[in-house]
């Protein structure tokens, strides 16, 4: 069984959410890396006994590491050090050396800022000196030290000690496997393989039952770890084995590609916002441009996401208003009286109009109701109108009822964008987009 | 002492960082703000065995409420209403009525897409409507259906069961509070009292030197709870007080008021993009329109975000190209070639071409180096022209020079244009906008 580990990340302003924790996904997805499965990721404010409760209860649930990240600076509230030392059964101790290695990283301070009083900084340093005994210290990045700390007796966890700043812990953390006191804690460790397949236009549920079809079928899915998750309307089946398992994955990966070849779109990480770069990039090379409505610029924004777009995307317009969608996409008047300003005639109108006024080879065109106003019986909130087309070729037009609320139909109307203009680039013009995955998601 | 509480975030996609959860902090704040102190946030897997860990850990804890958030899908993996139920020491069973309710939201769907398994869908619809016995049923806003659970025994915590999707959680969140078990269970929440101040435009540390003083000042600011945060480029002031100390934070909010005058721009918790909405809107009722580069449509997006906008936001145009700036927003070509298409020059005619094109009584423009190429000596990654304008009358035009990534550089310029949008708005035409905040976000 692979080793097994529990992440506590300390810090009042995260546990209340002022702050966002980006150091528990971080870790969690490094320890995977090196196959030890993350077990807890554990949130605490600043009481010590609070984390010590944390440290104490991943203990008993028999993990075989901890790794901490925050409390490590100078302020009378960053306890971290002190309370691993509790947990770990190990006195504190002032590292001389440690200290004289941190004051030269201080001391240029006093020079830069003259404000700083030298007695509180000759404190902070020393605070940030005293260690664990027996802990293997690692080098400040910025100014507070990191700590592998193994157990005193030999039972339990051995605990890593990171600083906050993911500037500072991740390339600690980096220092950290190549001590010994880690990689004895994790010897461990299982090697593990993994592959993500990603789906498009149909809900969970489908995924659910082809994977009782196919465990009924006598495949022992159960030897790999699947996890499915639904993200902006997109379905990623992520799975994880052992590679002993290879052959089962490898007859897992191809049934579910013969039952969903339609709606599997990517089999090697690849999200569509990296596939439709990749497309417009070429060859061949084209460029695009936006016409949108309820979208409300999201749509140009998302495509400009990545460095470099500027070589394949000319521009958009955010036509919110009727007079903007004939003066600015070239929208006929006569089209929107008859038709409505959401409706596929516009929207068709739209993608020729960002063609014609950026000189695109490709225009991409979004009008719908995003709500929570403006719905009607025949167009309600969230019936939105796509099109996408080739300067003088082929389009794909699509009309769509999107569940949720204003954002969710803002968000999840770029995504089907995406996927209709990557289905024109691919020249797949008549392949089926079904509501399906967000009416789901 | 006030009531405290766990919360339980479930999901291997969120443990091991494919997804990032919204969740654990949305929570926190929401508790706060009833009086209920958060003291551990605990993200697992889809292991139940770990689940029933975290929530037997928040008991011993001495917790008086845990909720938890995800596990409550169709598929096999979907575990929390269970673990749930065996940590309350309750008995699963099927609510016929339930199942009814949530089969009248699932049977539409049917004719939506014809792909879909009936039967699948009969079973997940089961599924979801098997309950702990004697929990109060939260109705679903998605498929799923909440819970309250209260402990079998007096003791222990009771449990709040909401739905992963954060668009589903939140309502219901609503809907549990006003359920006469959570009310139990949080009767022993201390009354606060809470107010924001929002700054823009000065450096954290200066708030910092500003608490120092006001506590030297013999205010007793000890008996507030204050929390400073940076968020997108503002600083917000977040204090909470038992009403005891009402005079405290009077006194407290007089002199930050004194002292940051001139940077403060909220003091009822109202965000700049609600005061933009409010200008807009009127009186006088002004619409606006946008040509913007750098941001690639995030400034139109972030200005229609709000329900309602399109009464006053005629729309916008991503010139990305400087074709583009020259035909879509009527830059002179002459502009471009003399000052560059990222010059305060151009921003200005870009604004006029917002006017112009789109009509609009107020015109805002943005063209930078959003990078992470493009970059020169004289103009580098993070340099961003501002300008907005009203229809013939008065303008306010900065050029700074941002922090961070691409991705930060493009946020930062959207929260510098609504502040200079607020000032023109409020004829407050020489207020400086000092690039502080953001040179240190």
């Amino acid at each position: 069984m692979a080793a097994r580990a529990g992440i506590v990340v300390t810090g009042t302003e995260v546990l209340t959410g002022i702050i966002r924790d980006r150091n528990g996904p971080w870790l969690s997805e490094r320890l995977r890396e090196v196959g030890v499965d993350p077990a807890h990721i554990v949130i605490v404010g600043d009481r010590p006994e609070d984390m010590l409760a944390a440290l104490r209860f991943m203990a008993e649930e028999g993990l075989d590491l901890i790794v901490t990240s925050g409390g490590l600076g100078p302020t009378a509230d960053d306890m971290t050090a002190e309370v691993v030392a509790r947990f770990s059964g190990r006195e504190m101790v002032l590292d001389p050396e440690l200290e004289k290695r941190i004051w030269a990283i201080l001391e240029p301070l006093l020079a830069r800022w003259p404000g700083l009083d030298p007695a509180a900084l000759r404190e902070s340093n020393r605070k940030q000196a005293i260690v664990p005994v027996g802990a293997t210290v690692l080098e400040p990045v910025g100014t507070a030290p990191g700590l592998v700390v193994p157990p005193a007796s030999d039972e339990g966890p051995t605990v890593v000690v990171l600083p906050g700043p993911p500037r500072e812990l991740q390339p600690m953390w980096e220092d950290a496997l190549r001590t010994d006191a880690l990689r004895t804690a994790i010897s461990g460790a299982t090697e593990y393989r993994g592959a993500i397949l990603r789906m498009f236009g149909i809900p969970e549920s489908e995924i659910a039952a082809s994977l009782r079809a196919i465990e009924e079928d006598g495949v022992p899915i159960e030897r790999l770890e699947i996890t499915t998750c639904l993200r902006r309307g997109e379905i990623e089946l992520a799975t994880r084995w052992e590679p002993p398992d290879e052959d089962v994955y490898r007859d897992f990966e191809a049934r579910i590609r013969e039952r969903h070849a339609d709606t599997l779109f990517s089999d090697d990480g690849a999200t569509i916002d990296e596939q439709v770069a990749g497309l417009l990039a070429g060859p061949p090379a084209r460029t695009v441009a936006v016409a949108e409505s309820c979208t409300g610029g999201l749509m140009t924004a998302r495509l400009t996401e990545r460095p470099g777009s500027s070589a394949y995307v000319l521009g958009g317009v955010t036509a919110y208003s009727d007079a903007a969608k004939r003066d600015l996409a070239g929208v006929p008047w006569e089209l929107i009286e008859r038709h409505g300003a959401v409706s596929p005639e516009v929207a068709a109108a739209l993608a020729q109009g960002a063609i014609a006024r950026f000189g695109a080879d490709v225009g991409v065109a979004i009008t719908g109701i995003a709500g929570p106003g403006g719905g009607s019986q025949e167009k309600p909130v969230g019936w939105v109108c796509f099109h996408v087309a080739e300067r003088g070729g082929a389009s794909i037009a699509r009309a769509l009822q999107l569940p949720g609320g204003r954002a969710d139909v803002r968000d999840r109307s770029t995504t089907v964008t995406m996927h209709l203009l990557r289905r024109l680039l691919r020249g797949e013009y008549d392949a089926p987009v079904t509501p399906g995955a967000h009416a789901r998601a």
